[in-house]
């Protein structure tokens, strides 16, 4: 099929997904500081593409409903842990937390991911997850 | 608190982990090829080596009953995914698809991490998924 | 700047769009077999997210015109290569050369990557380089 | 063979492994901060856990007799540089200076890896071995 | 063709190399802080490894005129960005715009990247990139 | 330090450096197929490249004599296991056999890497290792 005949065909509704990226972010990140909100990092350098991305992250991705936002959020975790990136790690605590997951839950993935993503990944997630717990006033 | 003081109280029950091991792996992994089990691949090389590490993956990790197995096994696919490990990811899609996970929820998964760990990784991984459904015959 | 109050201002037109992913897609990827077009595997498992993703990653990122399409694929180029991805890496080999890079240039690129993501991960893309050359018949 | 057949005849002695665990980790991780040590972050998020991983890491890998003490300590250090993981590597250049590797040979075994997990990693690693030196007034 | 026959022929001019080092180093790298220089680091472990390694990388490799320098950094950053290396990134932002690079030229790679090596990698070098504008007072 | 004033001293004799390259790619690589060196694979896409590579990598870094060639082996070992690089791991076991390291040893370093790199990627080595010893007859 060729990309030019299936795309005539696209029906996006830019409003519909603006919608739905406000409504996701808001679940997730209420408890996230601005300052460390990726947005406004891509907006220093491109707005246009700041909006474009938020759009298709926030409002394409997350906002799907296949699986429950617990578990997107768990899998996050889990990608975030082996991939070593405590700055985007910390976000997705949070939006963990926020969307309902246990810190017992998050811990457990963490310690499960050790298998794959070695124990020092593991131990770095941790930590990330100790903070964000301190900070929210969870431990 | 020191090792010596602490581990004097070790009361781990080796033969309740055996056990554990045992029913876990039967959940897990009774599709899959024997040819394909890493730990045939360890007790070639190690026989004890491969008992310690099969009563500690499968029987102290794994059995755990702190996520139910399905989200046990969805991290264990995004941990995977991220790392690239296509033939470790080939076992645990099993694992997924035998404790009840379906393949949407897997699918959508692995679209979910393309995000943190690229959309590479994520190709890779679903043609890991695709290749197993075939094989099972659940396409 | 709340999201909610930025994006009612959201003025993507996805028709522009649409076009602008496949003119790029053909520029691009017009020499590479079409099962082994991401695209392709991602519409077998989600339709609309295959169409979201293609829209997103060649309409709104590739199409973009801050660098030069030879910039863009050697940069390119250099990110699979660090990253070990053969398969996405033979896709962009393909587009490199099809906007005029030559293959001194990708093997010059290659090369430099190797002082930072070590020389095995060069070793491997030279391969791919090297089968993509003889495939297109320019060795 | 059956998981099941094959773990009867489980013998593990865990007074045997939490005597080993004990030994094993004064002789590497004695110079180490209390605060520095894995086994009390993962006690943090669970005790029983935390006692698991510390039999089965320090009490039955690290405490195997195949390969010199020193020789495990230089391949940890190679395997951590090329991870990037700085605070784990931090440990394990205790434990290799503390069973007898000089700081040289640390710098060889760092310097040697950057031709496989690159310059970058290397550099990181190195600056580990500095910091630990002069921490220990071993410059 | 043997190694030891092939390399009879060499005919490397070491004092031609050490100038090509000179030269290019004092291009790209000018406005990095002597301590920041991993040249030091190298040296601060072994003198005589750090010549081989700086007349190799940047005298050999660097000092290449297949593409032009600001490709070469371009490519670097690409390649930093994925592998998450915030301290070799700096350099080589810093050589970015010493060899003429603009900052949206820098900024476009990494956002490129993101689709390849995640958003969390590239989060991390626009925040390096922000770091090194302010730092030359360039924003 | 001046890097022009540094330089100005370059001693290095190629020449000598020449011999030791093929000394050590003898005793390294003997037993390794023509068409499983990467040299040969450099040399495909410049050979002027290629020779200052293997100077630089098995002259100038491989036959240094700080650490005995059994340890430097391992330790490769080891970097390649958790970098998940199988082509180039294959070459570095014949190497480690080839240099008097026993098939148990090269194990025991993989079977240790699996704490820091994750069980994954030690399966892969192994089975390289597997596929090494059986085209040795050394199993």
């Amino acid at each position: 099929m060729l990309f030019t005949a299936f795309f005539k065909e696209a029906e996006v509704d830019p409003k519909e997904i603006a919608k739905k990226t406000g409504k996701t972010a808001k679940l997730y990140f209420s408890t996230v500081k601005e300052e460390e909100k990726p947005y406004n990092l891509w907006r220093h350098f491109d707005k246009e593409l700041a909006k474009d991305m938020s759009l298709y992250i926030t409002g394409q991705m997350y906002a799907r409903e296949k699986i429950p936002h617990q578990t997107r959020q768990l899998v996050t975790v889990a990608a975030l842990t082996v991939l070593s990136k405590p700055d985007e790690l910390k976000l997705h605590t949070h939006a963990a937390l926020n969307v309902g997951c246990t810190k017992e839950e998050i811990a457990e993935v963490i310690f499960q991911t050790s298998i794959y993503g070695g124990v020092p990944a593991a131990n770095t997630a941790l930590t990330v997850l100790k903070e964000v717990l301190e900070e929210r006033g969870e431990e």
